[in-house]
Protein backbone atom coordinates (compact mmCIF):
# COMPACT_ATOMS: atom_id res chain seq x y z
CA UNK A 1 0.00 0.00 0.00
CA UNK A 2 1.37 3.38 -0.86
CA UNK A 3 1.61 6.28 1.41
CA UNK A 4 -0.20 9.53 0.30
CA UNK A 5 2.43 11.56 -0.95
CA UNK A 6 2.70 8.25 -3.54
CA UNK A 7 -0.69 8.51 -5.34
CA UNK A 8 -1.23 10.84 -8.26
CA UNK A 9 -4.10 13.05 -8.61
CA UNK A 10 -6.86 11.61 -10.09
CA UNK A 11 -8.78 13.71 -12.66
CA UNK A 12 -11.72 15.38 -11.31
CA UNK A 13 -14.65 16.29 -12.92
CA UNK A 14 -17.55 18.67 -12.36
CA UNK A 15 -19.43 16.78 -10.02
CA UNK A 16 -16.87 14.56 -8.49
CA UNK A 17 -17.93 13.61 -5.06
CA UNK A 18 -16.39 15.41 -1.99
CA UNK A 19 -14.49 13.58 0.48
CA UNK A 20 -16.75 12.24 3.18
CA UNK A 21 -16.69 13.64 6.84
CA UNK A 22 -15.53 9.51 7.01
CA UNK A 23 -13.00 9.79 4.24
CA UNK A 24 -12.12 13.02 5.60
CA UNK A 25 -11.05 11.59 9.15
CA UNK A 26 -8.52 9.25 8.01
CA UNK A 27 -7.02 11.51 5.58
CA UNK A 28 -6.03 14.42 8.16
CA UNK A 29 -4.04 11.68 9.79
CA UNK A 30 -1.26 11.90 6.98
CA UNK A 31 -1.02 15.58 6.62
CA UNK A 32 -1.57 16.35 10.47
CA UNK A 33 -0.42 19.99 10.04
CA UNK A 34 -2.64 21.17 7.79
CA UNK A 35 -5.64 23.50 8.86
CA UNK A 36 -9.17 23.62 6.89
CA UNK A 37 -10.32 27.01 6.34
CA UNK A 38 -13.80 28.30 5.00
CA UNK A 39 -13.39 30.66 2.41
CA UNK A 40 -17.11 31.62 0.40
CA UNK A 41 -18.48 28.87 1.54
CA UNK A 42 -15.74 26.60 -0.11
CA UNK A 43 -13.52 23.89 2.54
CA UNK A 44 -9.66 24.21 2.16
CA UNK A 45 -6.64 22.98 3.45
CA UNK A 46 -4.28 24.70 4.26
CA UNK A 47 0.08 25.43 5.79
CA UNK A 48 2.17 27.66 6.21
CA UNK A 49 5.79 26.65 6.36
CA UNK A 50 8.77 29.25 7.63
CA UNK A 51 12.01 30.09 5.97
CA UNK A 52 14.73 32.02 7.32
CA UNK A 53 14.15 34.85 4.26
CA UNK A 54 12.24 35.45 1.01
CA UNK A 55 14.59 33.51 -1.19
CA UNK A 56 14.02 30.52 0.14
CA UNK A 57 10.10 30.88 0.99
CA UNK A 58 9.96 31.89 -3.14
CA UNK A 59 12.07 28.80 -3.82
CA UNK A 60 9.52 26.50 -2.34
CA UNK A 61 6.90 28.35 -3.76
CA UNK A 62 8.54 27.74 -7.11
CA UNK A 63 9.00 23.57 -6.62
CA UNK A 64 5.12 23.45 -5.16
CA UNK A 65 4.28 25.44 -8.56
CA UNK A 66 6.12 22.71 -10.53
CA UNK A 67 4.35 20.13 -8.43
CA UNK A 68 1.18 21.28 -9.17
CA UNK A 69 1.76 20.85 -13.47
CA UNK A 70 3.24 17.70 -13.11
CA UNK A 71 -0.37 17.04 -11.00
CA UNK A 72 -2.39 19.20 -13.08
CA UNK A 73 -3.83 20.52 -9.91
CA UNK A 74 -2.88 24.32 -9.14
CA UNK A 75 -3.55 25.56 -5.71
CA UNK A 76 -2.77 29.08 -3.85
CA UNK A 77 0.21 30.12 -2.59
CA UNK A 78 0.80 33.37 -0.64
CA UNK A 79 4.57 34.14 -0.81
CA UNK A 80 6.25 36.38 1.82
CA UNK A 81 9.28 37.43 3.52
CA UNK A 82 10.39 34.27 5.83
CA UNK A 83 6.61 31.96 4.76
CA UNK A 84 5.11 30.38 2.01
CA UNK A 85 1.23 29.51 2.76
CA UNK A 86 -0.23 27.02 0.04
CA UNK A 87 -4.04 26.65 0.15
CA UNK A 88 -5.30 23.07 -1.76
CA UNK A 89 -8.86 22.93 -2.82
CA UNK A 90 -10.65 21.85 -5.93
CA UNK A 91 -12.21 24.52 -7.97
CA UNK A 92 -14.39 22.13 -10.28
CA UNK A 93 -16.11 20.83 -6.99
CA UNK A 94 -16.18 23.82 -4.72
CA UNK A 95 -14.78 21.86 -1.65
CA UNK A 96 -12.26 19.31 -0.78
CA UNK A 97 -11.70 16.00 -3.11
CA UNK A 98 -9.11 13.55 -2.14
CA UNK A 99 -6.50 15.01 -4.72
CA UNK A 100 -6.45 17.98 -2.23
CA UNK A 101 -5.16 15.33 0.49
CA UNK A 102 -2.61 14.19 -2.03
CA UNK A 103 -1.38 17.32 -3.01
CA UNK A 104 -0.81 18.37 0.96
CA UNK A 105 1.13 15.03 1.14
CA UNK A 106 3.37 15.75 -1.71
CA UNK A 107 3.77 19.36 -0.40
CA UNK A 108 5.12 17.93 2.85
CA UNK A 109 7.33 15.79 1.16
CA UNK A 110 9.20 18.48 -0.89
CA UNK A 111 8.94 20.84 2.46
CA UNK A 112 10.62 17.95 4.80
CA UNK A 113 13.12 16.97 1.62
CA UNK B 1 13.46 63.89 -13.41
CA UNK B 2 13.16 60.29 -13.47
CA UNK B 3 10.10 58.08 -13.62
CA UNK B 4 8.61 56.59 -10.39
CA UNK B 5 9.50 53.19 -11.74
CA UNK B 6 13.42 54.50 -12.07
CA UNK B 7 13.86 55.87 -8.43
CA UNK B 8 15.73 53.12 -5.84
CA UNK B 9 14.10 52.63 -2.73
CA UNK B 10 15.98 54.67 -0.02
CA UNK B 11 16.47 52.71 3.35
CA UNK B 12 13.31 52.94 5.33
CA UNK B 13 13.32 52.82 9.35
CA UNK B 14 11.13 51.80 12.00
CA UNK B 15 10.27 56.06 13.07
CA UNK B 16 10.54 57.03 9.60
CA UNK B 17 7.34 59.06 8.10
CA UNK B 18 4.47 57.47 6.17
CA UNK B 19 3.18 59.15 3.07
CA UNK B 20 1.10 62.11 3.60
CA UNK B 21 -2.60 62.18 2.39
CA UNK B 22 -0.72 64.95 0.14
CA UNK B 23 2.16 63.17 -1.41
CA UNK B 24 0.00 59.94 -1.91
CA UNK B 25 -2.82 61.59 -3.92
CA UNK B 26 0.05 62.60 -6.23
CA UNK B 27 2.10 59.24 -5.82
CA UNK B 28 -1.65 57.42 -7.05
CA UNK B 29 -1.42 59.24 -10.36
CA UNK B 30 1.69 56.88 -11.37
CA UNK B 31 0.19 54.13 -10.05
CA UNK B 32 -3.53 54.16 -11.12
CA UNK B 33 -4.34 50.56 -11.62
CA UNK B 34 -3.23 49.82 -7.66
CA UNK B 35 -5.86 49.89 -5.09
CA UNK B 36 -5.50 50.59 -1.10
CA UNK B 37 -6.07 47.61 1.01
CA UNK B 38 -6.44 47.88 4.78
CA UNK B 39 -5.48 44.83 6.83
CA UNK B 40 -4.85 44.66 10.91
CA UNK B 41 -5.08 48.79 10.79
CA UNK B 42 -2.24 48.52 7.94
CA UNK B 43 -2.42 50.27 4.90
CA UNK B 44 -1.19 48.52 1.72
CA UNK B 45 -1.21 49.04 -2.01
CA UNK B 46 -2.28 45.83 -3.92
CA UNK B 47 -2.88 44.81 -7.75
CA UNK B 48 -3.90 41.48 -9.70
CA UNK B 49 -2.47 40.36 -12.58
CA UNK B 50 -4.08 38.51 -15.17
CA UNK B 51 -2.08 35.35 -17.11
CA UNK B 52 -3.21 32.79 -19.41
CA UNK B 53 -2.61 29.78 -16.80
CA UNK B 54 -0.34 29.02 -13.82
CA UNK B 55 3.39 28.97 -15.33
CA UNK B 56 3.37 32.66 -16.04
CA UNK B 57 1.36 33.64 -13.02
CA UNK B 58 4.54 31.76 -11.56
CA UNK B 59 7.07 33.38 -13.53
CA UNK B 60 5.73 36.42 -12.71
CA UNK B 61 5.98 35.99 -9.25
CA UNK B 62 9.64 34.97 -9.30
CA UNK B 63 10.26 38.04 -11.68
CA UNK B 64 9.02 40.41 -9.10
CA UNK B 65 10.75 38.20 -5.87
CA UNK B 66 14.24 38.79 -7.66
CA UNK B 67 12.70 42.53 -8.07
CA UNK B 68 12.25 42.53 -4.16
CA UNK B 69 15.62 41.35 -3.64
CA UNK B 70 17.33 43.89 -5.77
CA UNK B 71 15.42 46.52 -3.68
CA UNK B 72 15.66 44.82 0.02
CA UNK B 73 12.31 45.34 -0.07
CA UNK B 74 9.62 42.72 0.02
CA UNK B 75 5.85 42.33 -0.76
CA UNK B 76 3.46 39.48 -0.33
CA UNK B 77 2.55 37.66 -3.88
CA UNK B 78 -0.53 35.51 -4.12
CA UNK B 79 -0.11 33.40 -7.04
CA UNK B 80 -2.89 31.18 -8.48
CA UNK B 81 -4.10 29.60 -11.56
CA UNK B 82 -4.16 32.66 -13.61
CA UNK B 83 -3.73 35.29 -11.45
CA UNK B 84 -0.67 36.97 -9.02
CA UNK B 85 -1.86 39.31 -6.62
CA UNK B 86 1.22 41.98 -5.33
CA UNK B 87 0.76 43.94 -2.17
CA UNK B 88 3.50 46.41 -0.99
CA UNK B 89 3.74 47.75 2.44
CA UNK B 90 6.32 48.68 4.67
CA UNK B 91 6.39 46.64 7.39
CA UNK B 92 8.94 48.88 9.93
CA UNK B 93 6.33 51.64 9.58
CA UNK B 94 3.12 49.99 9.42
CA UNK B 95 2.01 51.61 6.27
CA UNK B 96 2.74 53.18 3.30
CA UNK B 97 6.09 54.51 2.18
CA UNK B 98 6.98 56.15 -0.82
CA UNK B 99 9.29 52.98 -1.48
CA UNK B 100 6.25 51.51 -1.77
CA UNK B 101 4.78 53.58 -4.60
CA UNK B 102 8.20 52.85 -6.59
CA UNK B 103 7.95 49.32 -6.09
CA UNK B 104 3.78 49.15 -7.31
CA UNK B 105 5.44 51.07 -10.57
CA UNK B 106 8.47 49.13 -11.06
CA UNK B 107 6.14 45.62 -10.59
CA UNK B 108 3.64 47.39 -13.06
CA UNK B 109 6.70 47.69 -15.13
CA UNK B 110 7.89 43.88 -15.29
CA UNK B 111 3.73 43.59 -15.87
CA UNK B 112 4.07 45.58 -18.97
CA UNK B 113 8.16 44.56 -20.51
Amino acid sequence: MCTLSEERCEACQTGAPKVSDQEMAILVRSVPEWNFETRDNILQLERSYSFPNFVDALTFTRKIGELAEQEGHHPAILTEWGKSTVTWWSHKIGGLHRNDFIMAAKTDQIFNQ
